[in-house]
């Protein structure tokens, strides 16, 4: 049997680490690596090493920046009375995505998952009630994940936030824009009746 | 708008160059690389330029290897009058992997491919025909892929190869061990049909 080359394999057990990618593909992606000119080889390594090192969370709202606090935050145009609590930086890009919301954002970095041992220590809520102490802040925008778990973090910070005297509100649920019904689930349907409004 | 974190978006931008890994799975890749340990980062980082720096083509038979000579070369229980001509690294691993080839193999690095661009003077051929000097090889077996391409590589080559005095052989065709013969396709059950042996 052919001894297997240390530094590849080790180079593929790294890209096996990843999430979503199985053993082909770290092999895949390993090769392809090698076959790289050296300077994209070393801008990659290089690259891994730079936003490891200078990626970090906002001071005031926990998204990911490279400087002390985010862009949302230093930037003076945005409504500092609505907070809008997502889950995952990605999606702040995605609320930003629509051009709609003016408001400020909280990372949680996660949701409340007693099944995994998630409670709201780990998230970064005690950041998020440090937000209320001066009194500016009036609406709270639950944006978590319509999941089981999503669901039970907003319902959870809602009780701590409440007694703070600010108004809690959660994301509408309904059908998505440009979505066949037919292949609507039924919990989403009976959501958007539930939901539905005056035209 | 958020303004862009730079050192995320090259992060981004580099997953995204690999094969296969889309826009959406270059920024999970990015943002899971940022939650690494901060150790586990540099190892990741330090992998790819150690594999880059490292590993080279064997000088005899173009595969990958560490060292001037692959595993392979290098072993003396290999049946030297045996060369199997495949077209990746690995190949050479899947034909190890049935532990019944004890002969030597030839990475060509690719397929003629006219179409591409892709010549015989593009691929590890006149290393695999600098292998015939000594007159010791008596068989190259084509374990090229059963593609287009692979078919017209093992041809041309074979056309090298006669005029040197070596037989050239091509890896049987047939329907795959564990297959279901309802499933498999025309041409391979007309090969398999074809290359019948008697039981």
């Amino acid at each position: 049997m052919e001894q297997p080359i240390a530094p590849l394999a080790q180079l593929t057990e790294q890209f096996g680490k990843l999430p979503g990618i199985g053993r082909k593909s770290a092999q895949r992606l390993a090769y392809y690596t090698l076959n790289m000119p050296a300077e994209d080889a070393k801008a990659f390594a290089d690259s891994i090493i730079c936003a490891r090192q200078t990626v970090r969370r906002c001071e005031i709202c926990c998204d990911l920046t490279d400087q002390a606090l985010c862009a949302v935050c230093r930037g003076a145009s945005r409504d500092s009375s609505l907070i809008c609590v997502v889950e995952d930086p990605r999606d702040v890009m995605a609320i930003e995505r629509t051009h709609e919301y003016r408001g400020l954002y909280h990372v949680l970095h996660g949701v409340i998952s007693p099944l995994n041992g998630v409670g709201p220590e780990a998230l970064c809520v005690k950041e998020l009630l440090r937000r209320f102490e001066d009194g500016l802040v009036q609406e709270v925008i639950m944006a978590t994940n319509p999941t089981v778990e999503g669901e039970a973090t907003a319902m959870s910070l809602s009780r701590l936030l409440k007694p703070l005297g600010v108004a809690v509100t959660r994301l509408a649920y309904g059908v998505p824009v440009g979505a066949d019904l037919e292949y609507a689930d039924e919990v989403t349907l009976a959501r958007a009746l539930e939901g539905r409004r005056a035209i």
